[in-house]
């Protein structure tokens, strides 16, 4: 995950533009994808996909020649979205187009301006201050023109219709955590999804934040309720904790099973409630459609000072930081596989464990454990309580509750229910 | 409202007679008043309108002829409700009519014998200790006879006929916070309220205790049900924090509003769950009108010693707490007005608010915090959630809430939910 | 009661058997028992009535013919269920068949094999360390052999059918708290409600543990819905306090009436949630019944070292404990038998209780508090909330809230609610 994140991290993406179709065109060296083109101007819910923006070059020179401020050492340093703009201008006016961060002097910030067209430069202050002279030549060599929106889908059907939906967005340019982690534990996900039996159907969608979620929700309105469980990935490959913020229901399966599962991890974590404003959860989550997608990052949104600048780099991202964010999730995923909700096909008074072999077993684990698991998974099977309620109601280990789930299903005495 | 207190103040008030139609006389010099007179023996619910009762004079000589207790001075000397009297008797059978406060030797306590007909002298322990005679004589010049029980509303017209009902007791005499507060309070509340465009009506009571409350009832009962919130305003004059006892339903709107109201203020405060004794809410809650009215006061009554002593006087009693009770009922009144319940129009998706105007406008309030607060009205507004809900969810303030839903409702973003 | 432990101490009791038949002879001269024998191979559940287990004798004796081991002295000695066995044997096979306590040295462990056909011994971890000798005799002189189960039911009609089930189990040997101590119990709260009028039925059932209740439930599975609360009671003899385990249920009236009178007792208890282990809650509890039906302990099981061993003696059970135990179920069925809910006749505001006698009534309790109770029976009574609730939620005694609605319900006010 981290050399993927190495060979991103270059390429200046956007919400629209070639930045997008070099990144999906690399995940699909890992990860089968299919990429959809939306040309510009096309309705999507409320919105139009914007015309197409693309950059080649831009720079601030002095009238020297020497490039004080080059894109092509950051492409930060361009206003996402940036207009074309080729001049020689007085310093004061150019200021009026320069953004930084002045509390921390030597951080690029990251600034977009999607749909009111402008141009300008982010930089340093430390570069900013150093802008001593009267005049400097100014270039944004940037096309802004009629094209196409570009998100891509990578699908791996299961032995059911029903959805797991993992969503990262795509568009932001050199920014290691938000957007490149995001993009690269989803990939091996999808890596590790498509070497398993799946009962469910998982679809990976890579689009840009906001305009790529509300494309795809336009395209897919009625396919969406399909969409049974959901996480939206990104800032997941710092050092803080993880944190959790709940799907807009609250209480959907998705919410309590990684609510379950960073308990258990018994790591500090933190659980946020749903709110209407973080990434493409607003679009999952809107009232129309209300999907149970929650949102797994470490470090939340904005709560870094690193966030949207130029210290969002490779060495804000850890190798190992990335594989416990995919070790979580690939629990989470094997918990909504195996959290199925079974009836007792024996219900009155205990069935007889010892005549199917099912009693004081001696198995290499603990029988007492294991007979107590059965007799939850029995007495609580009535349809309406799932293997996750049973574990969090019994204090037992969920895999160990299906293995007793398991046991029982193969002599006869659970049945799987339909309302789950 | 503390002029009002003092005119109030020396009139000998009952559960009926002229002491209660002098006070609603000064009344309706303030607000527009219908009296009501409802004859004794009118059979109201599961009670009678008993006889009016009317006093003159009434006191306690020695046989110099000196006046030792003088209702003159203090109408809470008398019994209220006394049968008349006029006898000399030893001190010996005087005293089986006397009621003291021994452990606030200087103060007059505030009985009443309404439905059993006795005569009595309240006075203060220092009077009684200085009883030294053989004889004395005694006089009430009182009548009880039939006549007729009075009330009166004050119906201020809403939009809608729903109906907010504010209810205080007019029947104490002289007793400043249980009875002339809550009064005071009302009829401010209905002078400001008869000043604004209102949506529902407004209907304010001033009614005798327990038997007024019961009459008006028993003549409304098939319009009991347009009350959607009410209030009972009492001993709301003094210094201590505010009370607020919730109505039978528990978490009623009206009990929302004042609690998240109370707390806003973050000045201590105290809420008490129903109980079935205190004031006229035991009528309004009463099971088979089960009214959303719950009771708004300072000194919860009872729990302080001034409570139904002549130590409730002009002094307990202070002009700046009156205002800001009159003020935070006018916040419970606007709330009300305002919450409302809202379905997006626009569900699929976030609306794009930009092309709008409502996105990062540039007003005088913080441009961040009226968006943030557009996109929880936009969410939560699927017709279940009300403004006071997405208050309370968002942890922003109500009246940042309401702009957000009025600057959507402009641009057709929301329409109103018929179910609130 | 510790009488009737002690002439039932030295009987060998199994799940079958005359140590049964015994046993409930001996409960016959103290309650009316009906005595069901359910012969052997019948279909009961899921289970099968087993083979009838007897016993005669059994030792291990050196070969001077010295008894070591000797069931005469202590019934524990045989692993119960222990099929026939005479042999002269070496000390190393017989140890295969051999039970001790190690951490215990002095005590005789309590071991069964009921499902699995073998033979045993229990003793000390003393007497085994004495076993020197190279080889023993040993003699197990039992019989397993067709013929039947043995259970009895003491059923006390009532005025309504429905039913309070009291079960405890008979089939442990000689253990005084689990087993004889709720026997007791279960016996004496007989004998007392037999002396009562009683609204519900009653029915005590004196079975085998987990095989007797299968088999109770299998012969009454369409009886079992008018079961409406329920306890099993063991181990309720000793010292420890009070602890009470819920039904799956959970909240049913049993558990609420439980809780409230251990609350009221004000001394430490524990509540426990329900689990699927334990005693035969495990099959009144399983979900094609899910009978509200409880568990009422002292040391709960296996929490004390004294559990399923030779310590759980007549010196482990205390007639004082015994005593509060019986007091405390009297309580409960007290308050079961009472628990009623109620229609207020006159809900439309507050009835006028002076007319009736009810309002400040100078009896020999507080009359206050008499007024305040019958003011919250009547507001509460509406036909959802019990008495207990209506206690619950006034914080007055229950007693004290039966007494209003006793006064009540004299005067007309209340009519007793269907739907409870």
């Amino acid at each position: 995950m981290y050399s993927l994140i190495g060979e991103l991290y270059p390429i200046c993406r956007s919400i629209t533009g070639d930045g997008t179709r070099q990144t999906l065109a690399l995940l699909g060296q890992e990860i089968p994808l299919q990429v959809f083109e939306i040309p510009s101007g096309t309705q999507v819910l409320d919105w139009t996909v914007p015309k197409e923006w693309n950059i080649r070059d831009a720079y601030i020179k002095d009238l020297s020649g020497a490039r004080i401020v080059d894109f092509q050492k950051c492409n930060l340093h361009v206003l996402n979205y940036s207009t074309p703009v080729n001049a020689v201008m007085p310093l004061a006016d150019l200021e009026q187009h320069l953004y930084t961060l002045p509390d921390h002097p030597a951080w690029i910030p990251y600034r977009t301006s999607y749909y009111s067209e402008k141009w300008g430069f982010c930089l340093s202050e430390e570069q900013r201050q150093s802008l001593q002279d009267e005049r400097y030549e100014v270039c944004i060599d940037s096309t802004l023109a009629d094209g196409s929106l570009t998100y891509a889908e990578c699908f791996l059907p299961g032995s059911i219709e029903d959805e797991v939906l993992i969503s990262c967005h795509i568009c932001h340019p050199s920014l290691c955590n938000d957007n490149l982690s995001g993009i690269a534990v989803a990939t091996f996900l999808a890596k590790h999804l498509a070497t398993l039996n799946r009962r469910y159907s998982y679809r990976f969608l890579f689009v840009p934040g906001t305009i790529g979620a509300i494309t795809w929700l336009a395209r897919n309105k009625e396919h969406a309720p399909k969409v049974k469980h959901g996480l939206v990935l990104t800032t997941i490959g710092d050092c803080s904790g993880f944190t959790y913020k709940r799907s807009r229901q609250g209480n959907a399966d998705i919410d309590r099973v990684v609510e379950y599962l960073l308990r258990e991890r018994s790591e500090a974590h933190s659980i946020e409630d749903f709110t209407p404003y973080g990434y493409d959860e607003r679009q999952y989550c809107s009232p129309g459609f209300n999907l149970p997608v929650g949102v797994l990052t470490r470090s939340f949104y904005g709560r870094v000072p690193e966030y949207h600048t130029s210290a969002d780099n490779l060495d804000f991202v850890k190798p190992q930081q990335l594989g416990a964010s995919l070790d979580l999730c690939r629990q989470i995923t094997s918990t909504i596989e195996h959290n199925r909700t079974y009836t007792n096909q024996s219900p009155y008074g205990e069935p007889q464990l010892g005549k199917r072999g099912l009693y004081r077993s001696t198995g290499g684990r603990d029988p007492e454990l294991e007979n107590i698991a059965r007799l939850w998974v029995l007495n609580f099977s009535d349809g309406r309580y799932s293997l996750l309620d049973i574990a969090e109601r019994s204090h037992l280990p969920f895999t160990l509750i299906c293995d007793a789930a398991e046991a029982l299903l193969g002599a006869g005495l659970l049945r799987e229910s339909n309302c789950h």
